[in-house]
């Protein structure tokens, strides 16, 4: 029992040094050890292991301020690689992602048209041509998959689009590739990628809706994903909006993907278009009648917006997916429907904007579940 | 920098030690050192301070089994008091409430008609009422606050039905009574107060639907209340339903609180009635009229239940407030639009009831509240 305490102790100070170099432009060990309130012995032990192994340097002198002048050191961004894939879309895309959500390499293979097990064997290519094409230590491989997932098994339990079901991605992931595995629901994953890439404000509280082959939304709640009992929190697209709508592939009727997702925005159109940039095209120069199933389409999301706002009380909404693309006037119908349609006191205090990491916002936040798992870095 | 690392340690042991007391019918020294890890000198010393101060009791002597009888320890439930106060409906009640959540002396004082500054004074004098009914040693003071709600510092951010607007309640009473104060929506208590002493399922999450005065809901995650960032999560009576709707007192228009709120229900009923009583009977004895704004009511809120599910996956929903004395035809419509109206995995395993706890809902949800921060009981 107290072995494993000192473990633990051991690692949450190593993690909070590591928090405190990596969120610091340059910082010196001095300064580490008096905002910790850890020893310098402590702090000078813990940074000479990230110097050995390479994940910290040493980048110069702070200006002396009299005495011996501080050695500032700095997270090596490049010293490690973080697999991050993508699921969600209608091909799979993977990437190496350095510790600053950078992309260094990206790879993609189309996944439309191929069966469940065919589906498999392309997320194991694509994950071994990623490895393939790095040199460097890969510290984990994390997965956004677009359905209900079980984050502590590792099992899908359903994923329409893929026509997978109780599919224990995470062991064969593992058993294959022999490193940390992480997956989780598309949607979490990019709320918890724009909160650990695209947040500059500090704020501890984040929802991200992303409306693309699928509509969903990732809680971030102090910090932390908010996963809900069978981790199936944020499962917004299945909520039914049209009474009387279209069938939707979870078998309701009138589901809010019935009318927002990238499918339905197509299958929709009131206008021959074969892809979704021919539809883009078509709104940018404005048939009237593609703006108006556009401008429908945002009105149906903004139903589940009064609705996250009033439920949650979380300040910072962003969206992001296809159809963020069509631009400001989507954000402007949710703010409006928002400020008249919940409490006054809550929309004051809300914001809602477009996502900043765009369309590789599930790779960059399957990315960030591995450097919060492996690397503790939030 | 240690000491206050043995004060934790030994505030959690002790808390450890009580929770087990407490969850137990019966339970012996040896038993609770062999659950809980602890040295039996550690555990026989906490127990020792328990029964100086009359929190446990021995009970009588285990079964021997060859060795020296254990002897058998119990939380006296009537050993301390709780207070707690209901400031949600027409008129403020308020009860002392034992550590099982049993109510002991109960109380109320009239509230319409009264101004803010009246207000104010009804409370004290209810509060002052309730502790002149017992010389048991009252351990703290909870109150459900119809509104928005600061708890960290007790402020009251706004109460339409009280006209109360930034006002400072926990300090006033903190200054007057001298006691523990502890403040939060009446919909949060609710839930916590169902959570604790409603609960029998072991489950550690639940979202409390009350719709009376106002309708609102709590959720609990994780055994913990979940607040949201200005503890205005579940705020869901002010959700624009009806685009066209009635004027709202939060100055919207069509807010579910337009439809599914007693005074919206007393206002709208299409029969002449003078009470909420008085409608509660034209629906029993089956006024098709009535019948029909009830289930329009319950149509409504289950606008927002779908939401609720989708949003927070959690299983297990409760209704509490004046829209639940119309009894099983509000769970069916409930029900059955859940079935329909979010993706079926998440619908087969949520479950929607009535709250246990009744009409109390709130004055033992607030006595909860000082019990869980009083004597970390959960």
């Amino acid at each position: 029992m107290k072995k494993s305490n000192q473990e633990e102790t051991r690692q949450h100070n190593s993690r909070l040094v590591l928090n405190m170099i990596y969120h610091s432009a340059e910082i010196s060990r001095v300064e580490i050890a008096r905002r910790s309130g850890l020893t310098r012995t402590t702090v000078s032990q813990i940074v000479a292991e990230f110097i050995d192994s390479g994940l910290v340097i040493e980048t110069g002198q702070a200006p002396s301020q009299g005495g011996k002048p501080a050695t500032l050191l700095q997270v090596d961004e490049n010293s490690r690689m973080l697999v991050g894939i993508d699921l969600a879309e209608s091909q799979f895309c993977g990437a190496l992602v350095n510790l600053r959500g950078e992309i260094v390499e990206r790879f993609c293979l189309p996944s439309e048209t191929v069966n469940s097990e065919e589906a498999i064997s392309r997320v194991y290519r694509l994950i071994e041509k990623l490895l393939e094409l790095t040199k460097r230590p890969v510290i984990g491989i994390g997965v956004g998959v677009p359905g209900l997932m079980d984050p502590s098994s590792g099992i899908v339990r359903q994923a329409v689009n893929l026509n997978w079901r109780e599919l224990p991605l995470g062991k064969l992931l593992q058993e294959r590739f022999q490193r940390p595995i992480y997956l989780a629901n598309d949607c979490q994953v990019s709320a918890l990628g724009e909160y650990t890439f695209g947040s500059a404000t500090g704020d501890q509280n984040l929802i991200l809706i992303k409306a693309g082959r699928g509509v969903g939304a990732g809680i971030v709640s102090n910090g932390q994903l908010f996963h809900g009992e069978n981790a199936g929190a944020g499962e917004i697209g299945h909520i039914k909006i049209e009474p009387n709508g279209e069938i939707c592939r979870c078998g309701n009727r009138g589901c809010l993907e019935t009318i927002a997702s990238t499918r339905a925005l197509i299958q929709n159109a009131p206008v021959t278009i074969d892809t979704f940039e021919d539809l883009l095209q078509a709104y940018h120069v404005g048939n009237p009648k593609v703006v108006a199933m556009v401008e429908y389409a945002a009105q149906a999301l903004s139903e589940t917006v009064k609705h996250l706002v009033s439920i949650l009380n979380i300040q910072q909404i962003r969206l992001a997916g296809n159809l963020s693309h069509f631009g400001n006037q989507v954000l402007e119908i949710i703010r409006s429907n928002l400020q008249s349609g919940v409490l006054p006191a809550l929309a004051e205090s809300t914001r809602v904007d477009m996502a900043i990491l765009g369309d590789d916002i599930v790779i960059l936040g399957a990315a960030s579940l591995v450097l919060k798992n492996e690397l503790g870095l939030l």
